[in-house]
């Protein structure tokens, strides 16, 4: 068992590529992720899980098909299962994530913005 | 479907009571909680789950038998499923829980400090 705490903010310092979610750790078979958001993602949607958004820097906004909803640092919201969404940053914003392990950034959509999965940091 | 970001810091002025988590979201069949520590807690363990902390004011030393860890503001931890572990916050620290429903907070033990399940803010 690995006795070190996990700092969010060293683990945002390791990596400067938008929209592609480090593995920080599991619990379970869910994982906890960090990413770095900036512009416009794709709309796409998860059709088997709830996905946590919690914001740790800047403002995030989650584009739904009947509402968005904006996130500023220390706000999270829970995108259910099945809900298209499209993730918006104006300017720079940090997330952590929670999902299931294997969970594609890009759900069923295949896009230049479709990252590595599972990648660690 | 509630489009309201969840601010955790507005949450965490919303209740006193250590050792009391207040459930603020649900993934899946998961809950986030938001908790206050001090003081020492009670050796225990849950024997179906990983568990996160995740501190977001103060410190957090979450002893363990072979070694203990202590989270600061931004750190997290995972106290795998089955590791007996007892939480200590020397002053009042904040933190997040991620955990499957139905987690009882002292786990196999029944205490004073044993919180009432599912209570939400």
């Amino acid at each position: 068992m690995n006795n070190q705490p996990i700092n969010i903010q060293e683990k945002l310092t390791k990596f400067h590529t938008f929209w592609s979610p480090k593995v920080v750790a599991e619990m379970n078979n869910y994982q906890l992720k960090v990413a770095k958001f900036s512009g416009e993602f794709v709309w796409h949607k998860h059709d088997d899980t709830d996905e946590v958004f919690l914001v740790v820097k800047g403002e995030l906004t989650i584009r739904m098909r009947e509402e968005d909803v904006v996130l500023k640092n220390g706000d999270l919201f829970v995108v259910p299962q099945g809900v298209e969404h499209c993730p918006y940053a104006k300017e720079e914003c940090h997330v952590i994530l929670i999902e299931p392990k294997g969970v594609i950034n890009t759900g069923e959509v295949k896009s230049s913005l479709t990252a590595e999965n599972d990648v660690w940091i």
